[in-house]
């Protein structure tokens, strides 16, 4: 894999887009990484649900094209030449799409865009609509690419300053904030793929993917999809971090975030507080690449951010053919951490890198 | 289970002891935990040698006790009044026990100190010796039970300052230095056991056992353990540490070592200095329990101890029927690592409590 070009990478890796026709969705079947890797077509609108619904296609900017393009491509099939009638057909499409993950808000956002797009069109003719829902979702498509290409160029620039001796960077990263979560570059991964695009090559890094238990994207997805792009990468256990730091092989972290607080606390996957401490601990920087639209200025710190608890199942079973855990024993299963804002070392928006105080620096930045 | 008694559970889950015909190991078979519980004799020395080899028994101390009364049992059917006849089948059977775990030195330092016992004994009667060697196996055994006990008594000391308003005390551990690991109360599990034997009931404690990656002995081992004592247990994934601390649920961690040096440093678990590091940032008091025997005063620092790397596929198979990270991908699998003095509270050996400068307190307890 290592002589890919980082365009040979993304035509075999992008999470979601059109076929050439527009008349499906190709996207690469998640629930097969990384034993398998297969691109498949969705051209029904109960392909596009199940796809979602059984997480083939996943991660929230991932599944918000997804939608927009089902939309899209859903509408360009109605058989009517009367806007209301069109407009019925719609709503009976969204609706049932929007049953695919009553959880993902992403995915309920990209449906009432594509939704308000088509209402504003009252008015245009039929194949004019479906033109303006196709430029629609590529706008949002666009959107994503671009949010991720900004924070990209950002990680990059101070991936450039630990760039020393012909060493390779050494980057530790935590669950999948990928390309496989986004439309292109993901938001942890975006420095990394940015630098090939600037010419490094994939042995100028080298990627620590923590496995991230209790469900593994770290090991499944970003090391399948860091080590497809050609770049040095190794998969650790999440309590390996401390060794791998003291060995001195980080030089820097970047992780994803759901929802940030006002003050810069933010939650994302469960273990990322304990990173950032042990990261702090060997004065390594911790850098969060988070979209602007993820920070909430409405909540005044993390204590505010309510946390999932999961099924204690995934703990336990999944192992061997067994259960790994006494039947009877309590399980702590929460879906995600808060760091608190003392921990990092700045957060990465595609509007510009914000460093505490937290709250002026995203003022400065329009929120 | 949560009305056992202490004497019951022990009954139950008791590493190794002697049938009470002595003509045999009484074992728990440790590869089937946590889904079965089942007791096993080991008659023969084949029996034995496959034990050990199996992990049906293991942990240092509990594979020198199983050596040590193996050996007994061994020479108390040699069928010869001939010492130097009875001196040579024991040789046989000691160097064919020696095999079977050849990195195990505690299984070296009981078969020799067996042996020596039987050479010392040259001039009695074989009906003596083979008494000899039943006293000293018991002898080995009583031993450790004795510093465990008494690593227990002074845990047990700092939980009884915890313990308040009638909420049980919040105690975490890592991987498994437990019951299952020696002769009876394990080192991190002591205060535990010794606290039930005081009187306290399996409520007044609440044990968080880190699961353990990649081998998950906190899962299978420590947690089954500790529940079974009628202890409240919960096991979580090893990133959970610092959610769990955060949200206030731990009020002290109690973890075993491999290796002490001379400044406090040691070599445990991997995972157990990126615990120390999230309790030391969260103000939880953090004990090694160390046996003064682990304690080695000829290495200066942790950077003299060297870490065992373990084979990837321990990190990227066992899971569902697949491997769970690309086929290519490198894999970083420490099966321990350092933890700095600097990080931990204080040091518990059957000796006495030792704290900061380590060198001083190690002398002042003989060493």
């Amino acid at each position: 894999m290592s002589n890919i070009s980082v365009e040979e990478f993304f035509d075999k890796v992008l999470t979601v887009r059109l076929t050439p026709d527009r008349q499906a969705l190709d996207i690469i079947d998640q629930t097969l990484l990384p034993g398998t890797i297969r691109r498949i077509s969705l051209n029904t609108k109960e392909e596009i649900w199940e796809a979602i619904k059984k997480l083939r296609v996943r991660g929230a900017p991932a599944i918000g094209v997804s939608a927009a393009y089902g939309m899209a491509v859903l509408a360009s099939r109605y058989q009517t030449d009367d806007f209301e009638t069109f407009a019925k057909l719609f709503k009976a499409d969204k609706d049932y799409l929007a049953t695919s993950r009553p959880t993902a808000v992403n995915l309920f956002w990209a449906l009432d865009r594509m939704e308000s797009t088509l209402m504003a069109s009252r008015g245009k003719s039929i194949p004019e609509i479906r033109e303006i829902l196709y430029n629609e979702a590529d706008r949002i498509q666009a959107e994503d690419v671009q949010i991720s290409r900004s924070i990209g160029e950002i990680g990059f620039g101070l991936l450039k300053d630990l760039k020393k001796d012909g060493k390779p960077v050494g980057i530790e990263t935590h669950c999948n904030a990928g390309t496989l979560a986004t439309a292109k570059y993901g938001t942890a991964t975006a420095p990394m793929y940015i630098a090939l695009e600037h010419g490094w090559k994939g042995t100028d890094m080298h990627v620590y993917c923590d496995e991230t238990r209790p469900l593994l994207q770290g090991a499944r997805l970003t090391s399948f999809e860091v080590a497809s792009a050609g770049i040095t990468t190794t998969v650790q256990c999440d309590n390996m971090a401390s060794s791998l730091m003291r060995a001195g092989k980080i030089d820097i972290i970047f992780v994803g975030c759901d929802r940030v607080a006002r003050n810069g606390d933010f939650a994302n996957k469960i273990g990322t507080s304990g990173l950032a401490i042990i990261a702090k601990h060997y004065g390594i920087p911790f850098y969060v690449c988070a979209p602007s639209s993820t920070i909430d200025m409405n909540t005044p710190s993390g204590d505010q951010i309510p946390i999932e608890m999961r099924d204690p199942d995934e703990v336990t079973e999944m192992w061997y053919k067994e259960r790994m855990a006494p039947k009877d024993v309590n399980v702590y299963n929460p879906a995600f951490d808060v760091t608190d804002h003392s921990l990092i070392t700045g957060m990465i928006t595609e509007k510009g890198l914000c460093t505490a105080p937290y709250d002026e620096a995203f003022r400065r930045i329009g929120l």
